[in-house]
């Protein structure tokens, strides 16, 4: 979920400062529209990591708009007056009236994440602790108001150059926060816990937004940019925001296309060096899926990719370890009539694998955000509701055992041509290339804005995807193998 | 929540021989018209108190309909290949497809009660349980699917006397239950964790329908009619069902107004019993209030009831026991400016009692389903949700430790007619009585079905509702009374 905020994103000053005039004059007349509305107020939550930005985020926007009609709350430790009443009496009290904009600092999000690193507290409690957030903002929405949550992310190695940035400078060094991010620990519970948060509580009506924190740059414009589009389409609505929940990416992204564009495709393996890792990692796989351990596990494997991406072949180099009663090929083509007559996860469910056994799903229920997204075969509320779906079906699958491991087997658009051409040529290949496949190429970009967005919204520290290099099909191959065997190496170990 | 479900409400044969035959009729119409259009399935959950009649309502159902277009399934213990596979595994092979009725036995809400009554997990689980179950649910009806949830409800003693029945029925004898029912401890369980899973868990777009279970004849009836207008609204519907949700009352009643009716309004206490019976509540208030215990509790005391039905006088004399510096008297009129620029509970939060106080609320957050319902001056769809906020705004208070007391004030329409003639002619009181209290008379119809939903929907073992006969003031004064005081012994002795 955080992979694509730890990719380093920048926009330079030059840029940053040809932009950023008419974004500023935009969101102060969207501001004054807001007032002369007065029809719904503004909630704006803050979270994230340490040294990300939160605070000269909120800084910046009080600069950038009238800080008459914006009210920053922070809510640290309890006063006498808060402790004598019901825990949201607080945030109650703060709530900005309709036409006014509250950012909420350290609200209840921040709450329940540090009481469950502190260990006050499970997993249960942190869920009714979700739920009881998601009820106060479906509430708020519901009464009309706009939210928008931020999350300001940044890798761990980030993360201590900036804190080590922040100690050295004398104004800010006497910052204390509730949490010791010194502690190395403390940044993966932090994270962990936040993931859990951020999949739970990721709605229509109030959905995430990661901000990658480390550009100054970039996170100001990313922010600037979606407060704007948000408010600009609820001023524009005639009815109550609520009923127009925000389309919104999960991952704030100003191009969603870096994601695969940062994977470095030239990776590639001689042919020598492949028939042994092969060899190895076939070997591996055999060994582990006759492992004792294996009986409380079942294994899932889900094959994503562009067209010609090799799909097929890296699944028969993974068949060629095992017996085959061990393992089950499910092909996801158009649903049958009796699939449509079900919900769309329905086809899947039926080819979960019993324990110790394993499914390779051939495509598969990403399919609802990636072709049909894509090609219009479904409405946009369809595909942006599978996310949360698919989310929750999975956390089902990790919590019954099952491992799962999800590729995306990405080629570059010059790979593909010259597959496509080979095929044409080959004639057992043939039927393997078609009219259709031509025309998918011209989606070249809506793909990857698709792809982009399922991985944001669906790679989870239960259930990541791994994004494959598939130029060099032998590299491809060995990497899918491997990636199979470290997780059942790693569930194994977590027994 | 499960009051109106125990007062004994029956149909008798004749009635019920007279409606039947249309009513049959109609729903193989409406099944049929299912199959036709096939756009959607509709799945029925049974749940409920052992010996209410859930086995004997799905038979009926089978009869009145086409049990080819039926398909019941049951979920007892589960079996090996179930036990294999993620929980939710079993629930979504029996899945009834598009245009077909799936009938749902000890489904997931079953498992989560018995779990709970086990003592095999705590109430954070519970709701993790319960939120798994609306994900569910909620997936389901964006999908299409139209879900009645049934919880048939016998109160204690029509349980034992059920039971008993039962057994001396060498055809029914042998039917085991999970749970042992014959246990007086395991009904009081079942019930206390039921009503948490039934507030949960109703939502507009799977709600519940509470059914009052001992006579054959009116709990038949009232099943068939809700699905019979489920089904017709859903097929008449051109939009998917989801997107209509239903407007249901969570008891479903073949007449509202049997609530109310229940009273008995003539109770009444002489001069003397009255002066000596308010003198001890009194004393019995004011030394509960002083109590030491007092410091980790607050107290909210809620009055609603008709007009002139003697607010005033009642909480004149539940100030008068007391030191002005303990308690507050929140009168609730129209909001004000400021109030009207918040969401609609913030009015309500901002006068919650800080620990050791009190507040005397003399009408309510109750007022939008009330006032604002009858007289239109909000959208249903604003009232129906907010039985909702208001349960989980209760729970909030009572989760701080505030102990939550609600009156609604029953007099007759003869009683008020008097006492509105009476006003009239008092000097001083004629300020109390307006044109519009004639014109709300006309709609006391009304009024009692929205007073019969709200004790349904609101009344809960956390804050129930007190039913007050107010025919007869001194009767009301102490009743109020010494409700109060027994609430907070209850809540004192439970620290």
């Amino acid at each position: 979920m955080f992979e694509s905020a730890e990719l380093g994103r920048k926009i330079d000053q030059a840029a940053y400062d040809k932009e950023l005039p008419a974004l500023r004059e935009a969101l102060l007349e969207a501001q004054f529209e807001l007032q002369q509305q007065g029809r719904f107020p503004v909630i704006i939550l803050i979270n994230g990591v340490e040294g990300a930005g939160k605070g000269e985020t909120v800084k910046l926007l009080n600069e950038w708009m009238d800080p008459r009609l914006i009210q920053v709350s922070t809510f640290d430790v309890q006063t006498d007056e808060e402790l004598a009443r019901p825990p949201a009496w607080r945030f109650w009290r703060q709530l900005p009236p309709k036409g006014r904009i509250g950012i909420f600092f350290g609200n209840w999000y921040s709450q329940m994440i540090q009481g469950r690193i502190h260990g006050h507290f499970k997993d249960a409690v942190l869920d009714q602790a979700i739920d009881g957030a998601l009820a106060l903002e479906q509430m708020l929405c519901d009464e009309g108001a706009l939210i928008f949550k931020f999350w300001f992310h940044l890798s761990k190695k980030q993360m201590k150059t900036r804190l080590k940035e922040l100690q050295d400078d004398p104004q800010r060094a006497w910052r204390l926060s509730p949490l010791d991010w010194q502690q190395s620990k403390t940044y993966d519970k932090f994270v962990r816990h936040g993931e859990r948060v951020l999949r739970r509580s990721s709605r229509d009506f109030a959905p995430w937004y990661v901000v990658e924190g480390s550009d100054e740059c970039y996170r100001s414009l990313t922010v600037g940019r979606i407060l704007l589009d948000g408010l600009q389409a609820a001023l524009k609505a005639k009815s109550r925001p609520a009923a127009q929940p925000h389309v919104a990416p999960m991952v704030a992204s100003l191009d969603n296309r870096i994601l695969l564009d940062s994977l470095d495709l030239t990776q590639s393996l001689d042919k020598d060096a492949y028939k042994d890792m092969l060899a190895v990692e076939q070997a591996r796989l055999a060994m582990l899926m006759r492992d004792k351990r294996m009986r409380r596990h079942a294994l899932v494997a889900v094959f994503e990719g562009n067209d010609a991406a090799g799909k097929g072949g890296a699944i028969r180099r993974v068949a060629a370890a095992l017996d085959p009663r061990q393992y089950r090929i499910v092909p996801i083509a158009a649903p049958t009539e009796e699939e449509r007559a079900q919900p769309y996860l329905w086809r899947f469910w039926r080819h979960i694998p019993a324990r110790g056994k394993f499914t390779v799903f051939d495509r598969s229920w990403y399919g609802r955000v990636l072709v049909e997204r894509v090609e219009g075969f479904c409405q946009p509320s369809d595909w942006l509701r599978v996310y949360g779906e698919i989310n929750d079906f999975e956390e089902q699958l990790s919590n019954a055992g099952v491992v799962l491991v999800k590729f995306w087997l990405a080629i570059d658009q010059d790979e593909q041509f010259k597959r496509f051409k080979e095929r044409e040529q080959i004639a057992f290949k043939r039927f393997k290339i078609t009219e259709e496949d031509w025309r998918n190429r011209d989606k070249w970009d809506a793909y990857c804005d698709a792809v982009g967005d399922m991985v944001d919204r669906t790679s989870t520290s239960i259930a990541p995807w791994t994004l494959v290099e598939a130029n060099d099909k032998r590299f491809a191959r060995v990497k899918v193998l491997r990636t199979i065997n470290d997780a059942l190496e790693k569930a194994f170990a977590s027994d």
